[in-house]
């Protein structure tokens, strides 16, 4: 039997972010953080997606700003990627996803393209890989395969997928019912409890060509601005520099809007292992391993007579005594203390330390972010 | 009127302690702690009794290791003592008030000396002052005149005066009931409504030759020892190095227990001055001035929905959320965090850390801490 041709990551390493303050800033957002052990979830990612021969050489898309951090820690890793293509603006995933179709159609358009985050956390690897397989068979007849996290609590943060009826001709995929973003409390909890609905994790599998179809068809301007952006792009040994004003002229939009939403071509694979978007500390806390107190202990942390906090030092030594449900984290330069269940009030903190002169290098963009 | 004689404040900074760690250590106790604005605790109580026209120079008495700390703490100062009578080994504070009566004797026999703890905190200034004139009017007669703080809650750390009838010769001054140390919560709440018992500061007032009297009674041994440890002492241009063998061979012993409790010349003065023996940071936090959500903030600190906590940095910028009743301390090379209430139990912690080599210098004596 002929080999499967090799499925091709697309890691998307764009955005940026605070969620995780103070160890994720703006010049040092989530893919570039390391919340266990030695890997940065970026190289986690691409760790996850090079861990098995099914698998081609990662391309990369990012912000330009993040370009030496993305090839210093794939080097670190001894990845050479398909590409690492600059985004000279953030334009969001639709943009982003186009650009890695058009490319990796030039080297054949029947590429599966796995188009990834950088920024979450996967546990089980074989899991993950299984259901990579179970969806390959669906792209492979122009399905565009999304995979769904089975909700864990009635989270008001995420993307809901309902899943109705079983592809006939690929066992194991699913119909999609519907997207819901960003549901009320009421409503995610009536989601969690019809057992119907999933949590969108963000990654899709399809094939290259798909991908420029469906663009084409239901955002013509964002094929056009990418096409244009790849013509004018300048390649160098390190990077692919996109046509700026290429490909500022489109809309800002996510790849969910742009094309999932909209398909006839949808499916949902389902998913049970041990994914996060890692979106805030609380849900950090909630997918990391604990010890018996429910605490996650990282760096040089003692602590007496506490449970269920997250604490973590990158710096001093930090004791603790009766804490509960309380995270806190010392950067080298920055300490944030609160509830867990607070975590996702991070933002306010965040735009406060934003608002004062004195506080404000810890959270903004260093001026020179931008560079070419 | 001939100018009544000096008050000679007798100023204790002995003692180590970690009640306020991470920011008083073995090597660095309390009293050179600052806790807030740019003076150490000793150096306000420094201040305290230099004030006005009332005190002589004052005379302190540290243990060797801390000789440092304190000359230095007194030269930014523009402070010259009386002396700084250096402790080869620990014994407690009726050895040094001893010691202290007897070099004052030497001056005068009747001086009247005021022996003060270097770690507490006084607000009202003038209220002080005025509890002192009352107090030396008794002194001067041969009392031995404590002074005794309204309690506010129901304490069990601390040493209680029941106070009795007002003497006939010295309005303001009041015999001594009993002493009772660290009575258990339900007695303490019983002395609180009571209205009778007062907190025993630590501060008294005596002649010298009062005390040299007492002292000579009670604890023959102690006055023998510090006899001798005097007279073998050298004496250079800095500090009065006892002599160490005379010194050791005495019992450890509190000034309390030896004169106070059994002496029948004992008086106490009420004092509503603010006082507070800052033996925990919730002591510190009830005594600190505060802002309207009841928060203390020192040092670069950001506190968001945050209400009735302590957080303090030394180091970098502290950012908080959504925290109730936390103390939050970050020193240069330590982070504590724990409920205000659970900070009598610091010493548990402390304990944890000692007992970790990768801890234990954050507790412990430095090895040449004792030196000569």
């Amino acid at each position: 039997m002929a080999a499967l041709p090799l499925i091709r990551p697309v890691i998307l390493a764009g955005g940026s972010g605070v969620r995780l303050w103070p160890l994720s800033r703006p010049w040092r957002p989530k893919p570039f953080v390391r919340l266990a052990g030695p890997q940065t979830l970026l190289q986690q990612t691409v760790e996850r997606f090079s861990a098995s021969a099914r698998f081609a050489p990662p391309l990369l898309v990012c912000n330009r700003a993040h370009r030496f951090l993305v090839a210093e820690q794939l080097q670190q890793m001894g990845v050479v990627p398909r590409a690492i293509v600059l985004e000279p603006v953030l334009r969001n995933t639709a943009p982003a996803a186009a650009i890695a179709a058009l490319l990796l159609a030039e080297d054949d358009p029947d590429s599966l393209m796995l188009l990834a985050p950088s920024d979450h956390l996967i546990q089980d690897l074989p899991g993950l890989h299984e259901a990579i397989d179970l969806a390959a068979a669906a792209a492979r007849q122009g399905r565009i395969v999304t995979f769904g996290a089975h909700p864990l609590r009635p989270e008001t943060g995420y993307g809901y997928i309902k899943q109705d009826g079983e592809l006939a001709d690929c066992p194991g995929c699913y119909r999609i019912g519907r997207f819901v973003e960003k549901p009320d409390l009421a409503t995610a909890e009536r989601y969690l409890s019809s057992g119907a609905y999933m949590w969108n994790s963000g990654l899709f599998l399809l094939s290259a060509a798909r991908l420029i179809e469906e663009m084409g068809r239901h955002e013509p301007a964002v094929l056009d601005a990418c096409r244009r952006a790849l013509a004018g792009a300048r390649d160098d040994e390190d990077f692919l520099r996109l046509d700026e004003d290429a490909f500022a002229a489109q809309p800002s939009i996510p790849f969910d809007k742009a094309v999932m939403e909209r398909t006839a071509e949808g499916a949902v694979v389902a998913i049970d292992i041990g994914w996060s978007d890692v979106g805030s500390w609380e849900a950090l806390h909630q997918v990391a391993a604990k010890d018996a107190d429910g605490n996650r202990l990282d760096g040089p942390v003692i602590a007496l007579d506490s449970k269920n906090s997250y604490l973590r030092s990158d710096s001093v030594p930090l004791a603790v005594l009766g804490l509960e449900g309380i995270v806190v984290v010392a950067s080298d330069d920055a300490i944030l203390v609160c509830p867990l269940d607070r975590s996702q009030d991070l933002r306010a903190l965040v735009d406060r330390l934003a608002a004062d002169p004195s506080y404000a290098a810890l959270v903004e963009e260093a001026p020179d972010g931008g560079g070419n």
